[in-house]
């Protein structure tokens, strides 16, 4: 992850991963077939992107402790230099995105508990989907910072939170 | 647009593009100093990422075509391979983020009239964010087609806009 920080996925080489760590690259082909296996491992149980999930009493709080801990990994160094590189060429490699889509299927396993705990307090409409509800969330990081470009303000996450779980739409 | 859906951005060039254009590259040169300019021109104003502002007469209606022009353009070639292709290179390229970011303000500018005309007609809460909404909805169709590989079903447009227009948290 730090040579995929400092060099971009397209000169992450499975050598110099080997250099890196002090191995003979046959010691990592034994256990992975390629850089994008690899890497699939790495972030899926790397510590830089690692989640805990939050369990504040509440699912608003769960929730908007989910999204700070996203503004944070793709927008504080190194964690984002790893993300943004890691999912920017996931985008364009389908064998990269074969990866990451564990990464993905990992993370929202452990985001459940946090939906499961909401259910139980009745805090959460029955047909609810956690998937859409973190895509949305997520997305909206990715987006804002990514793909615009601009900080994240402080109120961010309560603003995206507040907006999936109350609505927009006026009150009539 | 052609040579990026085909190569990928790394090996897009401005003498490629001169080359299938027909014409001298000093010509292409003289408008764009780069090719992240060039493709941040074309993606901006070229016909295979345009985008209409729907009008049907209601915001969850508008809302909705809008997420599924988003779901088609992320999904169906050639026009996803052209925006997963330009948005995935941005994510790890600060010189074409920077041209990619026009064509999202663009955008947004052209989303506008959507926002302004539900206001008018008081459909939309006083603090309602617009880009805050095309980021979640934007960003939700993304991570699920492009992070999680999955496929969008149909009513996923649907959900997606009832959940920021009426939010998830149970009824009290």
């Amino acid at each position: 992850m730090e040579l995929l920080a400092e060099h971009g996925y397209e000169r992450l080489t499975v050598e110099g991963v080997a250099e890196r760590a002090g191995v003979n690259k046959t010691t990592i082909y034994r256990w992975w077939p390629s850089k994008a296996a690899l890497l699939g491992a790495a972030l899926t149980c790397g510590a830089p992107l690692d989640l805990t999930a939050p369990d504040t009493g509440t699912l608003q709080g769960d929730l908007t402790e989910l999204v700070r801990s996203l503004v944070r990994l793709l927008t504080l160094p190194p964690a984002s230099d790893i993300a943004v590189a890691a999912l920017g060429a996931a985008a364009g490699n389908p064998e990269l995105a074969g990866h990451t889509r564990g990464f993905f299927a990992d993370r929202l396993a452990r985001e459940l508990p946090v939906f499961e705990r909401a259910a139980a307090r009745g805090e959460l409409s029955p047909d609810a989907d956690p998937m859409l509800l973190m895509d949305l969330l997520a997305g909206a990081v990715w987006a804002r910072a990514v793909f615009r470009g601009l900080p994240i303000e402080d109120d961010f996450p309560e603003h995206a939170v507040s907006t999936v779980l109350h609505g927009i739409a006026r009150r009539r």
